[in-house]
Formats: C-alpha cells, structure tokens, sequence
C-alpha cells in the first residue's frame, strides 16, 4: 500500500479522495483541512486534522490548494525530504518549498462541487524530480485513472492555457448561445445536437478541417446581418474577433 | 406519399437526400442539379436534371442552395402557387420570390461533406405562411427527424446566431487549443476528456453555472502567466477579450 495525506478540501481534494478510495493500491490515511467541513460527510473524523504538527508520516503528501496557495502551505509542512505534489496546471514545481522532494499531480479536468466524474477518464499529468518519484507518481496516478502522461513544466502551461480555451471559453460560447436564445424566446436544448456534433466531428477532423459557417466561408452578408443583431457589446466584439481570427487563420495556408 | 424535387447538390442537398432515402412518407422525386457531379453515385440518372424546364411537378420544392443563390434560383423556377423552401438560417422568408408559397426547412447542423449524420437526432426548423403548408413541412420534417419546431424568421436568426457561437466558435477554441498543445509538443487527446466534459456539464448544469477557471476566479496571476505564455497576436487578442467578458458577466449577478 502507498499512504497519501491530502492537504486541501476543495473540489479537486475531495473528488481526489473519492477516487482513491476505490484504489487497492492507494489508502488516503489523513485528510489536512482548515475548515472542518463537509469532509466528515465520507471520511471518519480521526483521519481529518487541522494541525499541521498532527499530518502523518506518509509515502505522498498531495498538496490540494488554490493555486496562490501552495508555497505558503508547503513551507508550513514539519516535515523534510518526503514526497510533496502539487495539484495545479499553471504552478511551477518549484512553488513547493525544497525542504521536501517536489513533484506535479495534475489532474486535467473541469471539477465542479455538484457534478460526479470518472477518474478512469481523467488524463494526470506527473512531473518529478527524480525517477524514483515519477515511479511512484505513476504507480498511485495509474491506481485511479488509465491516462497518465509525463508533462514537464512547460508542457504543463501550454496544457493549462489550452485547457482555458477548449473548457472555459468553448462553454463562455454556450453561456453567450444560451443568452441569446433565451432573449428570443427559444429552448436551448434545439442547439444541443449542434453541440455535440462539433464535438464528435473532431473525432474523425482537425478542428481546423471541421471548421463551417460564414466567417470560414468568408460570408459578409452574414457576418453583417448578425453583427446588427447582435445587442450585447461585448458579444458584438467578441463575434468580431473570433470572425476576424478565422479569416486570417484561412489566409495562413 | 409527398413527392419532393430538390434543388442544389452541395452538403445540405446531399444529406437530405440520404435522409428521405429511408423515409416512407416522402419521395424525392427529382433533383436539379447545374453540376451534373457525385449525385449520381447514389442517385439514377433519370432523377436529375439541369434544366429548370424539366423540373417535374411535385408537392414541395427545396431550395437547398447557397444563401446567395435562394432569390436568383427562386426566380428562375417556371411553376407558379407551389410550396417552395429554403434551408437556410440566415436568410428570410421573403428572399424566396413570391410567385410561389413560401417557406422555410432549416436543419440546425453542421454538414461536413466526409461526415455522416443522424438525422433523427437534427432539429428541423419549419416556416411557412399558412396552415396547410405548415402541416406538409411538419409531415415532411418528420419523416426523417425527432426535433421539429416552428420557429418564425427573427427566431431563425437568433438561433443562427447563437449555432455560430456553439459552432463555430467553439470549434475554433478547438484549434486554438490544438495549435497551443502542437507548438510544445503534446497530444491534443490529452485535453479531449476536458472537452467531453465540458458538454457533458451542461446537461446538468446552466452554462453559467458550469463556468471554472482563472478569468472565474479573477485570477490576475494566472491571467498574466497566459497572456505572457502566448504568441500568436489573435490567440492573445481573443484570451483578453473573453477573460474581460466573463469578468464582466460575472458583475452582473
């Protein structure tokens, strides 16, 4: 058995918990939380602490903060020369103090309080500092998902700053398709198969060979008559740039 | 049976046909073509046409053509008091010439010429001028889907709108992440649990709701690190805009 002690209650922490829990290779011995909240609700209270001088000894410490967070709490830790991961995409390894060995636990996916998904699913993305560490990273990130990928810092970015675009903008274009169809009196579920076919479609295309609509078609007629609807003027600035990006994108070939 | 003549031969055309192929209610009785092209893969020779007088008689005309061509096209048709549509989005009613009656059959999706499609699972917007030609294109729109809705012209350019924004624009986000994870290396299948996720969340949740991450968090720190990591002038263009307009939104609660 590989012994972990997570630092952090949040959503990544506790959707971390959950999936080692179903881990035969893995056991979740102390869950470190200032606030002594909602852990209790799957976790016996003997296994929670609030005192750093309390946190067991343990192969791995998964450090589950908020970003601006983790150097703070990794100086705090009593301990030197153990295992120490973070849990971010846009964190630097070397945010962790290094009075412990240092790593990267990432696991990339979009985790919501409310929302259940399966770990199996989830790519996690390791960084070490030695290869002992990587080995055991990969052991106990194997033990929960079937997608474990070696990432170094930078890589580790440039996976962030996608993950912005592919997650956070593409559902910031559901939230402004949704407002507009709500403004007119329309159910959002008609787009949905629209949604989901764009999605399907870059199974078998490149997003670029995907890729329809009047800015690919270079359709001014179009892009004019849904300028003038369009109210908001952010949406307006936004439905110009992206239109703009396109067209230019088509021009690169 | 409802007999059918359908003009034009480019995706939309071709994707009806397949579609009322498998229909027992309809017959595509002919289709008129200019290109004499790949129709006749699957279609018999007899069944095409590229002379506007030999257009057979039949219960419903549509007009599957470049939004451009529907007025020219139209106009050119010989017969006079017959159902014609369109299946445009984006253009109105009344661009179809009013020697006919006029409707509108507009299939909310995204037609790729490589890419087959369920067409049980496409929304069907249906327009028409009276009650009668309502109740064929609902007959019609039927045969080959699940989704029919009535939808008026200035609906129809709201859900065009919002299709560009679920569409489009998320599936450049898609290259946008693409072209970020190529330049360092990475496999863009890294991120495509995220973006299954990222649909499948707003099934349960309102886009809003679903929304995470740093422009969410007002996260200067990691905004900047973005920007920063970020070339491509557009790519950097976009991030700020849409990070500002979720900042904003979030305002508005």
């Amino acid at each position: 058995m590989i012994n972990i002690v997570i630092i952090g209650s949040g959503n990544v922490a506790s959707h971390l918990i959950k999936a080692f829990a179903k881990s035969e290779v893995v056991e979740v011995i102390q869950v470190f939380s200032r606030k002594n909240n909602f852990l209790s609700d799957f976790l016996p209270s003997e296994k929670i602490t609030n005192i750093f001088s309390n946190i067991k000894e343990a192969d791995l410490y998964i450090l589950a903060v908020s970003d601006s967070a983790i150097e703070e709490v990794s100086k705090q830790l009593l301990f030197k020369n153990k295992l120490v991961v973070h849990t971010s995409g846009a964190v630097n390894l070397d945010a962790i103090s290094n009075s412990n060995r240092r790593g990267v636990f990432y696991p990339l996916q979009t985790f919501s309080k409310n929302k259940e998904v399966n770990f199996q699913e989830i790519p996690i993305c390791i960084e070490a500092e030695n290869e002992e560490d990587i080995r055991v990273l990969h052991l106990v990130a194997k033990s929960i998902s079937q997608k474990v990928y070696d990432v170094d810092s930078n890589q580790r970015k440039a996976l962030h700053v996608s993950a912005v675009f592919v997650n956070n903008f593409t559902n910031y274009m559901y939230q402004i398709g949704e407002t507009i169809c709500s403004e007119n009196n329309i159910d959002f579920q008609i787009v949905q198969p629209l949604i989901i076919e764009t999605v399907n479609k870059i199974n078998t295309l490149s997003p670029k060979e995907a890729q329809t609509g009047p800015a690919k078609r270079g359709d001014t007629n179009t892009i004019n008559n849904h300028l003038e609807f369009l109210r908001d003027s952010n949406f307006k600035e936004i439905y110009k740039l992206l239109t703009k990006s396109i067209i230019d994108d088509g021009k690169k070939l």
